[in-house]
């Protein structure tokens, strides 16, 4: 049933676009999925999928393009004309249509809303590129199937059916009253198991979750994930139902919530991929790295106080890079744990709790790291007793604050309405750094004077 | 619509479990989304979080205990007794039921086994149970609506009437032969636009994706994002259709997995969560923290081979944690966008491409860098020239190696089947930091000779 792309079959298919062999590569690509063909499409070059896009019909590139990269998408897009790309929309949902067309050039765009013959179909896509995209409106589609409270459930199934081959995937079917208020809904097991002869005020369900236009994406991801929910019908200012979201858009949200905390805890701003260009790749981590140099700026400043210990206890300075890892790794996962947990939605009690908790963990490791690095310093490097007890002692005292700054931070951060995950990464790691040397060269500096 | 949890309403709710008023507690939290009351049991003690449970019919506490984290509906679980879990059971989905079974101690699983009611949902369960956990096997339920394709539609209304009764969510209507096998499916949309009196072999789709019981459960999340699958019917080793996983388990599944990496980056190993034990975290945790502190005895050994520079260049030191810092940040960046990449699917091309552009990006940012650098060591710092471009030079070359590994380790693990997410984090922050000292003194021996 599955299809594993082989690179002989890529070079067939190249063969067959080179020869303009039209026939053949619609007899290979002609049943295939569309998901396969788009995988495909990816190891072609940009001119071969063009030609495959423009060879195959609309109903199918529509589904194919979908599939696509967003960049590799919008590259095809450019080598199609007005009129086609407003076949390929003719075909599309209307949010992912409104999406396609609110990445066009400005001039584009006009051209390919007057391009659309289906009028209906251009007005819902005019009306959805007025919302904000990170919000329910933005995410929602026009495609849904309602039914009036007043009717029978005999006497609206024509029109159910009319409705429904406009939609890809019934999830539920809405009620609405004479004016277009959102009343409740008919689950399609209701459908199937309500007797023919009810009415739908009978039979519907009044208790529905949904969302207005204006709600944030993030509140509509929790909501669906919250509640379970494979639809959530929207509904607009004065309670009409104008669209519905989908759990296959909010699994692309919650991806890329994930991703972006991820990225962010590796230093990179915005949502890059190994296929982006140097320019986009670099304006995601460049900054983080500014940032890291600057914060070195300081540690070297900080290093540079203790100039005194060189003369005596140079190799005290062997151990700056141990002690500053040290105090990353630990902040990392301190504040990698209340990131995640704050995503999840998890964190509960109070912060002075968490902090305990995280000081009584880190007393417990810190003891066992400071043993481990007394008997490395002591046997293993040959320096004496005080020194390789100086040098532990600073580790457990760097690990304590270490993981209290990664606690902290990122609770403060979320309190004020700040993204958390700003806390992790780059940011820990070069303040714990500057920190960590403070604390360490400040007990040396006590126990062993220079 | 939504519900917000006060504090005034928990301290309500606890008032009324302490004061035992279980009518007032019922007209509290008996209309209640069950999601809903999960999270308020969340916020109660053990002893008040089993009381409600208990309160409770079972129809309803079935799908609150799934909404709760695992850990603590452990807990309540050991609160009730073998007939009061197996009431919970009797309601919940196969797929629900079995996990909760599996994670009970042994003598407590086949007493409540044996205290099941519905023989047949106790045998559905004995079968899920002897599969593995991360097959489709162990994610499948066994509630689906099947028909046999020599039924008509309307004479299957009755026999799928009965079935729905059973599931949750009805996604599609599957068709199987006289032996039981799979042999296509019927959508819910099919089935509002035929015309009733056709027969079912008239109007479902042949080409339906499904997967076997032993398919890997990565395989089966690939699959369903790959192909948009909202359920996938699962089918034994002689094409017998056995069950089916729906889109949420794959949810979780996909989300569980980005947050794999995220906290691997972090240098976590296990799933845990701020509210976890201390003993929990720490094992997660001290792994990596010892590795990291074994790592950093190597640099220490490393910066010791050029105690020599300590005498006439000792402020070379000072820069130790600004190179280690760099190194890291550089390495951790590279190695996450491998690793999204590889996540997501979108790698591809040759490997030598990719370290070529991750070459080109790094000399880009490097030379910037430096030259900040440079700026800095010689007006801020007050070094000369000499010692300011040597320090630069090492930083282009820290910074170009550190991108290398991070690229390069990644793809290697991948290629030998080993998770990539292992490269980020500590590891790769660790070896950078040695190879980034090695190769910033091997540069300042070799320009300033000491």
């Amino acid at each position: 049933m599955q299809f594993e792309i082989s690179k002989a079959f890529i070079e067939k298919i190249e063969y067959l676009i080179e020869q303009k062999d039209t026939q053949e590569l619609l007899s290979h690509l002609g049943d295939m999925h569309h998901a396969d063909i788009a995988e495909i499409l990816d190891q072609l070059s940009l001119d071969e999928a063009t030609y495959v896009i423009k060879l195959l019909d609309s109903e199918k590139t529509a589904e194919i393009l979908m599939e696509i990269e967003e960049d590799d998408r919008e590259k095809l897009l450019e080598n199609l004309t007005a009129k086609e790309i407003a076949d390929e929309i003719e075909e599309m949902d209307t949010d992912d249509a409104t999406d396609i067309i609110l990445n066009l050039s400005l001039d584009l765009k006009n051209e390919v809303l007057k391009n659309l013959k289906d009028r209906n179909h251009a007005q819902d896509i005019v009306e959805l590129m007025r919302y904000d995209e990170n919000s329910a409106g933005g995410l929602m589609a026009k495609e849904l199937i309602k039914v009036n409270e007043n009717w029978s459930i005999t006497g609206c199934m024509e029109e159910m059916r009319a409705q429904a081959e406009n939609v890809t995937r019934v999830h539920a079917i809405y009620v609405i009253d004479n004016r277009g208020k959102l009343k409740g809904r008919l689950s399609l097991k209701d459908l199937i198991t309500a007797p023919s002869n009810a009415n739908i005020a009978d039979v519907y369900i009044e208790n529905v979750d949904y969302v207005d236009v204006h709600t944030p994406a993030e509140e509509v991801a929790r909501i669906m994930q919250k509640y379970d929910l494979e639809a959530i019908p929207v509904v607009d200012e004065i309670g009409r139902l104008v669209g519905r979201i989908t759990v296959d858009d909010i699994i692309d949200f919650i991806r890329d919530e994930a991703d972006k905390d991820y990225q962010m805890a590796a230093g990179i701003s915005e949502d890059v991929d190994a296929s982006d260009t140097i320019w986009q790749l670099t304006r995601a981590r460049l900054p983080w790295l500014i940032l890291a140099l600057f914060g070195g700026f300081v540690a070297v400043t900080v290093a540079g106080q203790f100039e005194s210990a060189l003369t005596n206890y140079g190799y005290l300075f062997f151990f700056t890079p141990l002690i500053a890892a040290m105090a990353g790794n630990v902040g990392v996962q301190s504040s990698a744990i209340i990131v995640q947990s704050i995503a999840k939605g998890t964190l509960s009690g109070s912060i002075w709790k968490r902090l305990l908790k995280e000081v009584g963990l880190n007393i417990l490791n810190g003891i066992l790291l400071a043993v481990l690095l007394f008997l490395g310093a002591h046997f293993l490097l040959g320096r004496d007793y005080l020194v390789a007890f100086t040098i532990s002692l600073a580790l457990i005292s760097v690990i304590i604050i270490a993981s209290l700054i990664g606690t902290f931070v990122p609770i403060m951060l979320n309190r004020y309405k700040i993204d958390p995950a700003l806390a992790t990464g780059p940011f820990i790691t070069t303040s714990n750094d500057i920190f960590g040397l403070l604390i360490f060269f400040g007990i040396a500096k006590y126990i062993l004077g220079f």
